[in-house]
């Protein structure tokens, strides 16, 4: 057995109830703080500590982090018998990663590492290039940044990394918010190439990691619906639709978004890709907007919309699945006769049939009828674990209007 | 109001039961049997007729054929008051369903109508090129298809027209099974084009309409995972995978089909493509070959899995998926170390989330882990009525294993 500190041998144990074994057997990553026995030893555990999960009879059934805080107490990282979580671990894990984008996508612009279904818990790391955007999740893949970092120079020697450690999951964990540049700098927008197609990304400062991969393929789709078209696309971000839909022959773009950043990175998109002329970039809350357009008589042979998460948590579902509907009634009113839509929810908990359930119901406040031409989720450098079939969070719906 | 002797005005009248009209107000276009009020009226109508459905209070809901045999007696056609179903009306639609399909692929290779979402319930129209293969599977258009045969012409004046009406569907209506040459001839295999290539359909031999166009974003998507490969590609009918794979550089590609006529066409195909010394045909029951292979000690990088439907009936659900699960540990047990698992499932009665279970259980049996990249449907030329989800029958798993 290898004699590294971190290994299983030598870590602190933690005792699952019956059920929690179960849970691993099944094939599932967690196991749930009401699935641990909660005893002395677990709670000296620091919070995301590298432990060794056992059955009642003291038997080894994988090496996870432990945190006793959040309702996902622990978090597995390998079933192996003295498996050891280091450097050389997180190097494998990412280069196992590395070779499915590799073969996924030509260019070095991708997710990287998505968190559990990758093998590495509460992890995200996009990619542009040679720099790397990173956001760490869970306290346990906190205490291994440094070894983490270690390994990205290792398997991609990166120029640059932005720890993008500001997003509000961290709160769950008992982590703080903060965004820094742990190597090299960062000057201004950075230049990514998507669909063959160059954009910028705010690494330290826009949403999230300052782009959104999991659209890739659903913005080819669209494009592919827009020669000739006037496009209307809500919620456009920095432009990974609005610009490829211009370039794919539309006959005018419309990019609404509420953030001034946003657009502007999209607007200097538009002119990187020569498209400048036929795109505009509004700045305005798209309910509002979407509203004015339609009291304007405007119409569009294809309507976008792919907004945030309505539904933030599980006790929001009501109210945000109201939100889709909503939304889809008010996009489907800009639809010109024969017209496209496409529309998306990127909320957990918001599943595929009760989002679809509310864009249909949206149609029908609508006064349209139309079909379905496609349903699919996020591009494929976002895998999904085999038992979290929950975290395939994106949804797109794309249809064809009568 | 038009004079038609179609026009709802002159149709006999069909009442619903207040369920029935609840329904049909919240966008779904059939009536159950039990939903109507199956009085002398409604047992005159001649099966397939088409009725006109009202409230009980005789208010006017829609047009629609009638059939009280089935559990789907109405199958609505337009909720217009007065609409006239003639060639027109189908050429409308027929017309709407082409500008849909002429924007979407590129080519005259397609499945112009999917029945319900296309507007004409019960109506498969395969295209190739000039040459329509057409399943009827409903008494309503059972009733119109010399009017449909017509409006074709009007729509795609095809050269060839092949009635495949020997679908087991059909008894459900009282249909009997037939295949017949309306227009045109047939020498002989016809060649179609898919993803460009080049490829064979028996129109009036082959399974179904001799073709399954609903794979064909798929089939790119396994193509791309085929580089330097070895494939194997089971049920592969006449080689829209397996050619496809060839053609983008797999090493070798084994293809395992039960029909010599569907493979036959399959060797046909990768002649025509220059990769016939790359491709292995095989006349052989999959789950044998499977369980042969293993034992063999053969591994593919790729293993494709695209069965028919186990699951015919609701009654079959359990079996079905217990299917599902073995047919997909003996293909995880194929792929070799890293490799890729592409399995699919064309059961209307296993959902998506059921099918997902399957193959997560059947990988755990194989002792293969592993991260789902793509979860799928059918090509959008197979479009789902929104208010039938249910319909979106074509689900594809592609994975990554460790």
């Amino acid at each position: 057995m290898p004699s590294s500190p971190a290994s299983s041998a030598r870590l602190p144990s933690i005792t699952l109830k019956p059920q929690g074994v179960k849970r691993l057997r099944r094939g599932h990553p967690w196991v749930y703080s009401n699935e641990v026995e909660m005893n002395a030893a677990a709670k000296a555990v620091p919070p995301g500590a590298l432990v060794a999960l056992r059955d009642p009879d003291g038997s080894y059934q994988g090496t996870a982090f432990f945190n006793r805080h959040p309702l996902i107490a622990a978090r597995l990282l390998s079933e192996k018998r003295g498996a050891t979580i280091d450097r050389d671990f997180i190097a494998m894990r990412l280069g196992r990663a590395l070779e499915i984008r590799e073969r996924l996508i030509s260019t070095p612009y991708y997710r990287l590492i998505h968190a559990e279904a990758d093998g590495l818990p509460g992890l995200i790391v996009d990619r542009f290039g040679d720099a790397l955007a990173i956001q760490v999740n869970t306290a346990g893949m906190e205490r291994l940044t440094e070894t983490l970092i270690d390994a990205l120079d290792q398997v991609i020697a990166p120029a640059t990394i932005v720890l993008r450690n500001d997003g509000t999951v961290r709160a769950l964990e008992h982590l703080p918010e903060t965004v820094e540049i742990v190597k090299g700098r960062i000057d201004g927008p950075l230049a990514l190439e998507e669909n063959g197609t160059r954009f910028f990304a705010d690494l330290q400062g826009g949403q999230k990691t300052g782009w959104f991969y999991d659209q890739r393929d659903n913005r080819v789709w669209a494009a592919g619906l827009s020669k000739n078209a006037r496009v209307l696309d809500c919620y456009s971000f920095s432009g990974g639709f609005a610009v490829l839909c211009a370039l794919a022959g539309a006959k005018t773009v419309t990019a609404v978004d509420r953030s001034q950043g946003a657009l502007d990175l999209a607007a200097m998109a538009a002119e990187a890709n020569g498209v400048s002329e036929r795109c505009r970039f509004v700045k305005a809350e798209v309910f509002q907007e979407l509203q004015r357009l339609a009291a304007a008589g405007e119409r569009y042979e294809l309507v976008i919309v792919d907004p945030p998460a309505f539904v933030k948590s599980k006790k929001d579902l009501a109210q945000g699945l109201k939100g889709y509907r909503k939304l889809a009634r008010l996009a489907a009113t800009l639809v010109a006769k024969g017209g496209y839509l496409v529309t998306a929810s990127c909320s957990h908990h918001a599943d595929v049939d009760s989002f679809a359930g509310q864009v249909r119901r949206g149609l029908q406040d609508a006064g349209r009828s139309g079909r379905i031409l496609r349903t699919s989720g996020a591009a494929p450098d976002h895998p999904v674990h085999p038992a979290l079939p929950e975290s395939a969070y994106l949804k797109a719906q794309f249809l064809a209007l009568d």
